[in-house]
């Protein structure tokens, strides 16, 4: 496994169920995998000789983060080791003008865009605004990403190779988690519903299952299922879209993993997004994606104003809320934003999961000293 | 954490949920629990000077086995470390003839008995057969204990201290888990039962719930409780007891810790038992223990005439199976009847599971190169 981050951390969890020998690769010592395998070796995933040598012994590769050297991938695939997700198919997906284009090539419907190389080629299409400005490469996390609302915004643009695409009203963002293994089996998850907080703009919790109509479901379903058969991937592909003001899908950017939109997975799903990537890689029949009961998943974000070694306040108390699951990642050091772990929360009526958050988000917070004024 | 096996291992799995830094001692430096610790003490749990040493920079000291040195963790209680379940209860369990007697002062109901120093002994209470002689220490997974049918098994019985138990006529052998945690609250499971196969009289798998009564669930679990309360013990208590032809409730053995009965409630209960255990010990509020799902459980034994390195036949088979769930311990070495790991089905409704595990058992099978005849 290239990448011992939390993502990781989960995998080693299932991998325990089977008896998997996992070796993981990681730069940071303390990497959140690190205490779960007795195979960990340090190193850096995107340098083309150390995971390139990382492979040498082992039997099967996969990723648990997209930034890794893919040539070497693609080199011990030639080899003959079997490498799951492809690495063709994470290069593609490393480049997001590349991934567009495919989307437009393919019919899989998208939000317009155009290819830009410099902020002088973005000052050519003012009226495309108001657009998003991506980085082809390199974006993670919302960092790469830039909103260009009117003309005014031009000196945010990019000078560096990007895409432009144009902003559409959403009225939700949805996630659709799809698998396939190499038998050619696919098993597709309910869609999940992103809920914002209206006043802020910011993703306040991920709703299991989405909140929409069963066509819609069933149209956002097929469009993940359409995406990982053309590609012919092997793994777990999260699949972020947008549904429009106006009811039409469209397809935002995924990930060739496990991914955050899955957490909730784990305890409202039958077979989790981190038990499905690894039937999915080892050709194993893949487990059954449905629902079990409805559940909100919360990012534990570190704190504001706290960094240092990490301190989480009101475990016990989040942990006394029935059905409240808590999952931390291990991260010795906190920072403002950080993802140091999630919280799921289970009910039998999703009327019921909103207080459930709120009163989640007010007692368990990851803090450290207080960051001095 | 006494002990590394397969108890242990699954501890660790949720623990590593919760950030939890635990130390591991196990005298087998191929114990299950290793491969998830990064802090394995190799040494044996039954030795004074091991124990007491190993507790010295520890803040919380349980168990995963009652085969500990109770005096070492007395001690280390005495010198202010918590130690749960208590030292006192621990070695009130070990030893059956001690575990009994409790039974009989406190009024918990118990099958009849009487206390036997030698062979000689059981010779003058032949009236009193048939009847199961079990040693009072040391005893372990159903070794020490005998069936005396008539006074023509007397050889049979042990030359040390035991106990001579009545036969009763058993319709059904349930267990209760139950949990308390420092501050007193209490959280019991929904009894579960031992299926039996009626050619072999040998368990065939458990069913979660167990399929009695409402009012024989609610005084199961009253027996439980009233017993973890007179013992104001802390940590996981699971409770075999019978359920007699005369419909009688009958207490047969506890084990004060994570037990194989429980395995089902990873997934078929809210809390499973391993979080419950670490939610008592750590003194955090209890989890819901309520049944999310009828569930059968499977133990997966070392096939017979296979001794040697492990191999898992049919696993991908068997997860092929909607809603099976693998559990391997990662045992190295198989030998026939071992506990090499445990299967749980999940079914909406309960009589599809006898064919689900018959299923289930011939597909999947834990061998190695097979044993020369």
């Amino acid at each position: 496994m290239l990448g011992g981050g939390q993502l990781g951390r989960m995998l080693l969890q299932v991998a325990a169920n089977w008896d998997l020998e996992v070796h993981v690769l990681d730069p940071n010592p303390e990497a959140p995998a690190r205490s779960l395998s007795p195979h960990f070796v340090r190193g850096d995933f995107s340098d083309y000789d150390t995971v390139y040598a990382f492979g040498q012994s082992l039997d099967l590769l996969t990723i648990e983060i997209e930034k890794v050297n893919t040539e070497a991938l693609l080199r011990l695939a030639r080899e003959g080791k079997k490498v799951y997700p492809q690495p063709e198919i994470i290069a593609l997906i490393q480049d997001k003008r590349r991934q567009k284009a495919f989307y437009r090539e393919a019919g899989i419907p998208t939000a317009d865009f155009l290819l830009t190389e410099t902020r002088a080629d973005v000052a050519q299409h003012l009226d495309f605004l108001p657009a998003f400005h991506k980085l082809g490469q390199g974006g993670y996390d919302g960092r790469g990403v830039q909103y260009l609302a009117s003309p005014a915004d031009l000196p945010l643009a990019f000078e560096a190779p990007g895409l432009l695409e144009k902003a559409v009203a959403i009225h939700k963002e949805l996630a659709v988690l799809v698998a396939r293994n190499p038998s050619g089996e696919v098993a597709v998850f309910p869609p999940v519903e992103m809920v914002f907080e209206p006043r802020l703009n910011l993703v306040d919790y991920l709703l299991s299952p989405a909140q929409i109509t069963p066509a819609q479901a069933q149209e956002a379903q097929l469009l993940a299922r359409t995406l990982i058969e053309k590609w012919q991937m092997v793994g777990l592909l999260a699949v972020e879209m947008f549904l429009t003001a106006e009811g039409q899908l469209l397809v935002n950017e995924v990930a060739p993993r496990p991914h955050n939109s899955g957490h909730a997975s784990i305890e409202a799903n039958y077979c989790s997004q981190f038990e499905q990537h690894l039937r999915a890689i080892l050709d194993w029949p893949l487990g059954n994606p449905a629902s079990r009961q409805a559940a909100a998943m919360v990012n534990l974000l570190g704190e504001a104003g706290h960094q240092g070694p990490t301190y989480y306040e009101g475990l016990p108390e989040a942990l006394g809320q029935p059905e409240a699951f808590v999952h931390l990642y291990g991260k010795k050091i906190t920072q403002p934003g950080r993802k140091m772990g999630h919280l799921t929360l289970l009910a039998e009526n999703p009327a019921a999961l909103p207080s459930k958050v709120a009163w989640a988000r007010q007692v368990l917070k990851v803090k450290s000293t207080p960051l001095s004024e």
